[in-house]
């Protein structure tokens, strides 16, 4: 009988890996894309249509959630899986991030955060224990510790301090606390300094938790710069314990962090692209706001078997965004959710195959070859 | 074998009728709600979702669609049906209303219409041949004539000058060529004076027509006049072919003009209310920007069927439409065009069990009793 945690790496192709993750809502296989639930739904798409492009966990922002519509109502309905209907693991952040790059004004001290929230200007104080409770309460599969996010080019003593800091809260998070089956993950710290990653996982690990995760990442520091330090960090992390990049949704940054070790990933690109008119595809991205594509019957990508592009062509989905419609926004947002799912069912299989480098390699070569 | 036009009338219940209507796309079972397609798109449903609830038949503006993307354009592309992915019967209108509701500026003579696009401010000209040039190419199972649809406060003597315009240009509109299959309605104009709308049905089913549309109703008059007009023209109208109201969508207003002998309907009602926060239900209308929904475990409507309600409460809802989240509005129109099929075809299990009387004042009362 399998237990929440349960960790195996079923193949290794380099340093990818093809791994298999236990939650108390079920199993996830990696590398594996999580789709984002900012405030409990993932923008523009039904939880159905999330189970027939093949999500496997998705994730919720403990910040967003916490101040709308609260966790106190959240748990009072049942908690945030019957919320909104998913019945598949779920993944909280801790708001660390978002306190860090949403709030215009905030106060730090070694005990928390006190910021204010975007929705109506309010003062929140947010504490490593406030953010583990509003996990609990959310009673989502996996919590993440609460963390400091530094900006990429604060000074190395910022960077320090905040890697200390993060330590400081992990171990307070750790003691935490936590729902029923509940998996906790410890976030590593550092900017791009690797000698400053390398202190953060010795002592996260130190800590001990469920999984790991490479946070302060992919916020504007240079791409070389991030796959380096991916690379590096993820060489660190205990090989038994699920690796988690924070927030990359890119094609060719997804595969890269695989390459590099990692098992887990997420980012809002593929709907917020979807809402914005472009589409993801295996041959880059297209805008459908070009006119270029007003006679084009075509699908969005040919290679691609969702519900989008077996029923429409490009032409159709082009009036729909030309005219602000609604189903244009659905239909890209589904599309690409459904591209960036089968990227990384394709990139295990590879893995398992031991295929991997040749399966990178012509991945991102079609990548480049442009949309039309 | 049937053929496209093909009608039965299966049971009457006093006025009340149940029939069967053959198209080129498939067969249509009245009393039926047609949802509307305004640009290629019931706003912010999928076709899938339409097939799932029921929908029969899907109604598409000719005014629209001819702006917006061209009509010639969706021929190349093989169609409406195949443009929306929609393989069921499309009735389009003729763009008559449309002309005299939206356009600021506009020019009348009996050879047509000249107005101003409400996309870009271009000057258009819309004459019965055009009006019908459109819809053969857009490849609808059902086309409208050209009509002129007068204000409901317009004097007698515009409003008789409207009829008779009217019925020249339905005679035009009859030369015309017609898509394969492709059915043609006429509609009878007159306002709330009766005696008008009796010189206008005689004039219309003179020159013969495979269904009868009542038109210039739902436009602002009072609601006992328009039940009033719609019963006394409905009498007026043939047996064995098919009656259409014009743009109603209100719950009690379907069933009044079912009780007046009306097999087919339509209005953007339940996806414009969707879109602004509000659900229809069987105890009326519930708007879920209402605090008083924030921590409400119930679905919107009790006795409903449909994926929203089966899966997703009033809490979650009104905080999708509080945070203006997509998925609110979808799943609001979902549901709303859920309740008025599920109506619709609770009102032809009642016509064909002759207790269509007690349907329609046990509806009506329910209507009534509020949303708690």
């Amino acid at each position: 009988m399998s237990q929440p945690g349960d960790f195996t790496v079923d193949a290794t192709d380099g340093a990818a890996r093809a791994c298999t993750l236990e939650t108390a809502h079920g199993t996830v296989q990696t590398p594996v894309f999580m789709p984002v639930g900012t405030l409990g739904t993932v923008k523009g798409i039904d939880p159905r249509e999330l189970t027939e492009i093949g999500t496997q966990i998705l994730l919720g922002n403990t910040y967003h959630l916490h101040l709308k519509p609260g966790e106190e109502l959240i748990a009072e309905l049942g908690g945030l899986h019957r919320f909104m209907a998913w019945d598949g693991p779920i993944l909280t952040d801790s708001g660390g991030f978002q306190v860090f790059s949403l709030a215009h004004t905030r106060t730090i001290d070694d005990d928390g955060v006190t910021f204010r929230s975007v929705y109506d200007g309010s003062a929140v104080r947010l504490r490593p224990e406030d953010a583990m409770r509003v996990q609990e309460l959310l009673g989502s599969d996996i919590a993440m510790c609460f963390d400091e996010v530094p900006k990429p080019d604060a000074p190395l003593q910022h960077l320090a301090a905040a890697v200390e800091r993060t330590t400081r809260w992990a171990e307070r998070c750790k003691a935490s606390p936590a729902a029923s089956g509940q998996l906790r993950f410890g976030i590593v710290q550092g900017g791009v300094d690797e000698a400053l990653r390398a202190r953060s996982a010795k002592d996260i690990i130190d800590i001990g938790f469920d999984g790991y995760a490479i946070g302060g990442l992919a916020v504007g520091e240079e791409r070389d710069d991030m796959f380096r330090v991916t690379k590096s960090t993820a060489d660190l992390l205990p090989t038994d314990r699920p690796r988690y990049f924070m927030g990359i949704g890119d094609p060719e940054g997804i595969l890269r962090v695989i390459a590099a070790g990692v098992d887990m990933f997420d980012c809002v690109l593929p709907t917020r692209l979807g809402r914005t008119g472009a589409a993801m595809t295996s041959a880059g991205r297209l805008n459908l706001r070009n006119a270029t594509f007003a006679r084009d019957d075509r699908p969005l990508d040919e290679l691609c078997a969702c519900s989008t592009c077996t029923r429409f062509s490009r032409a159709y989905i082009r009036h729909l965004v030309a005219q602000k419609e609604i189903l244009g926004m659905r239909l890209l947002s589904v599309h690409n959710m459904a591209f960036l799912l089968a990227l990384t069912t394709s990139a295990r299989e590879a893995i398992v195959e031991q295929r991997f480098d040749d399966f990178l390699a012509g991945a991102l070569e079609r990548l480049k070859t442009g949309s039309d």
